[in-house]
């Protein structure tokens, strides 16, 4: 319906270095003693250098939670029943969740996306509540075999854009993802796996709470589904067809899109960034439209930051999903926006007042 | 006018713990993996404690940047002259510093005092553009003497006592604090020395950017005030007297009065800190009300936070002051209250929705 995959990946591209140097030219020169407004100035740069202005503006912000399960729950990966992937989207359309709590607090929105949950939410769909680019009800298990066909996966990642292309229509300036799936941890820490070349004992985590034993076991369906499917780390689309989930193709996607329609896309925790480093493989460049929300609990979720090359703006123990890290640190993305458009440099405040007549003095 | 300093003293209470219960009882009913908002969960145990309420609200928000000049800057201490504090604030008067862009950002207002600033500002008084609380027109020279007398540390105390009474009376539900002083990170560097028994060399910075024979010019500086005026560590106010400052003291008694009508108060970097200090070692209760903001790049800041025992929400290599760090923190705060009133329990949520009977699943 709108766009191909093919046609996002070649018209990604990166930022100009131009624009970099043009916005810290300014940053350089606000009348505060020299980069002490810290990551708020290197953020402010990024975000001119995305929307090629000096006064960037984010004010209108959505969250995405992306929805989908996960055969790999036949395993016992997971310490809650899928079903639950279902109820949490009820919750989301209730509004009492808490990704409908702290985007309410940061002035965003939530857009909820079932990119595969195993239930019928058509009723949901009909309302109007939540978009249904279902996939599939819930991929297969990856430790007997690929989690989804390549076509599916290309087709996730096609929703993902298309839900990015839709939203920009509609005038939203700041993305954030978000995910909501039941064992959406275990193919989020093979991606990682894949990717960084990294042990899945060293990059697995323990999701939603899982003891020492479960956690063994979950260690131990990544390794064989690694073993098993053997994806291609040069081929991204292999990776996330062998080992991913449709919410976070559609994450990938809607990441994609962002740095297609060049905007700034504030990246959640370890689910997300899992996506993110799936469309990170598609085209290198992506990155330069993506920020990192938090440092998650997830203990690879490090690895992902790293493997992504950005920086956690937050840092605060949270190791929930639904976006939540991304409503929260939404905020600070849109502050660092007006630091460079509301701010008064040097020269500013020198014409400002009489008080201050060279403007030079706090250089 | 309106409380004297004792009266406030033994009018603080600790928080009560029966509050704290009460508010992680509910937060470990919320629907979410255990604990799976992070800081999050104890900003909201914290805010009920001090509200004595399930709902507590901090929608309305003001940071107060008390400004003061250093008799210290006579020994080289800082890289700028002393009428960049004059000057800056008319830049606070004109909004286009950092603290009103940042404020603004965050729904906060911002309150300029003018707790001793070398210079007349009464116009700006006058215009009602500033709160005055002049104790003088700067303070002493610290490493030739007091930097004040025992009655001006009182009456900056007091001052800031004040402030809070007349912003909580007014509405105010979240304080931040804030400073502005040429050459006063030299006064809260010696605080801190005097009440963590740190030597000046580890805990003293470059403030706002001196080279490094400034610096050990600034620390030569530090133990000296220290060695010559002996400040008692037992009794804060000889401490707040010998080696502080009057927007130090002003800080110190905006967070007493905060503890005293029980609201909490976000303390911004290194100089909020030292006000902090001074408050705890006056009243060690006092702590329960405070929030610290961030982890500031001032190498002395971590030792702050650990003498006051409270953990940063942000870090983002801020070293600004103004209450910049402050502002930044607030929505997060606000986010926090929200959590506890606004998202749903299992128990909600089992009552929600028919898609969700059990609504214990997530457990």
């Amino acid at each position: 319906m709108y766009l191909s995959l093919e046609e996002v990946l070649s018209g990604i591209r990166p930022v100009e270095q131009a624009w970099r140097v043009k916005a810290r030219k300014r940053l350089d020169d606000l009348a505060i003693p020299h980069n002490s407004l810290g990551y708020l100035l290197d953020l402010a740069e990024q975000l001119v250098a995305i929307n090629e202005s000096m006064t960037p503006s984010v004010a209108k912000k959505m969250v995405v939670t992306m929805a989908g399960d996960h055969g790999v729950v036949a395993e016992g990966v997971s310490a809650f029943p899928p079903a639950v992937t279902r109820q949490m989207v009820n919750n989301f359309v209730a509004g009492g969740a808490a990704i409908n709590v702290l985007a309410e607090a940061a002035g965003a929105g939530v857009t909820v996306v079932d990119m595969g949950v195993a239930a019928d939410l058509g009723t949901l769909v009909e309302q109007k509540k939540i978009l249904s680019y279902k996939v599939a009800y819930g991929t297969r298990n990856m430790a007997k075999g690929p989690a989804m066909t390549r076509d599916q996966a290309v087709q996730g990642l096609e929703a993902g854009i298309e839900v990015a292309g839709l939203l920009v229509k509609s005038g939203i300036e700041l993305l954030g993802t978000g995910d909501m799936g039941i064992g959406n941890t275990t193919p989020s820490s093979a991606i990682l796996a894949v990717f960084s070349g990294r042990p899945p004992r060293q990059v697995t985590g323990r999701g939603t709470g899982i003891n020492d034993s479960a956690w063994d076991n979950k260690v131990k369906v990544i390794e064989e589904a690694i073993a098993l499917n053997k994806p291609d780390i040069k081929d991204a689309l292999d990776v996330l067809s062998k080992v991913g989930g449709f919410e976070i193709a559609g994450i990938a996607g809607l990441v994609l899109g962002a740095a297609y329609y060049r905007i700034p896309v504030v990246i959640d925790g370890l689910i997300s960034s899992a996506g993110a480093l799936v469309a990170k493989n598609l085209v290198p460049h992506a990155v330069d439209y993506m920020i990192a929300a938090h440092q998650s609990m997830e203990p690879g979720h490090q690895y992902m930051l790293e493997e992504l090359g950005i920086k956690p703006i937050l840092d605060l123990n949270l190791r929930l999903g639904e976006g939540t890290g991304a409503a929260l640190a939404m905020p600070i993305v849109e502050t660092a926006s007006r630091v460079i458009y509301k701010m008064l440099t040097f020269t500013d405040a020198g014409v400002a007042g009489p008080e201050n007549p060279g403007g030079t003095a706090y250089a």
